[in-house]
């Protein structure tokens, strides 16, 4: 990762080249011109459970149009830190999908494939909730 | 967050409009364009540390004038899930810092105020090495 400015906004970069511009918040100095990086666990809770979801409806065969999930986190202090105390995961979805089916899928990413949460759920609640073809 | 593509592309976008766009690796059907959910913890350790250094080298009157982070993290499989046993964070800076200053500003990010690193140590262990002026 590289600094992009004289402060705090970076550049980070994985190894294929995909890369995230990062910044502090405003109140300690940042410019809020990138993610914040506590964001960055969010993000990675939506992108994984996401996949998830996607790989699980196609195996059971479901016809999803449209996908759209926000996540939203509950911070709590933690000494000098901040931490999560509940991360919440909220799915919306379109398609020819029956719900228990989405039901399964939701729940299978959440307590068994989704590496993100099953990670952050080591010091965060995690819950969920959606809403199909709203 | 909301689908790119016809499968497992999406783009993440914060409360301020600053973006991510995932990917799914390829050998689970993605095409790599984006960053993987699990590279985003990854990503935050490395900006939420690199803000700390920053800022606590700045109070410490260090005259830093450049960083470049790198993380690794080292999977392990936990059930159906991966997890990181370790993450790894090498600082390289440049600029007119004294090594024992240097030496406490990292300390002090990943042992007190990095909240992602402090989330991610319940499940990994995190160690850092440096090199200044390389």
């Amino acid at each position: 990762m590289s600094r992009l400015d004289d402060y705090m906004k970076f550049e980070a970069v994985n190894e294929t080249g995909n890369t995230l511009v990062m910044d502090a918040s405003p109140n300690i100095g940042g410019k809020g011109e990138g993610v914040r990086p506590m964001e960055t666990l969010l993000m990675g809770v939506a992108g994984c459970s996401s996949i998830d979801v996607v790989m699980i409806l196609k195996k059971m065969r479901q016809d999803l149009s449209d996908i759209k999930v926000q996540v939203d986190g509950y911070k709590e202090k933690n000494g000098e830190a901040t931490k999560y105390s509940r991360i919440h995961v909220h799915f919306k979805i379109w398609g020819e999908v029956k719900e228990k089916k989405l039901q399964e899928a939701i729940q299978m990413s959440l307590e068994k494939y989704c590496s993100v949460s099953k990670i952050l759920e080591a010091s965060a609640d995690i819950t969920s909730s959606y809403e199909l073809n709203p």
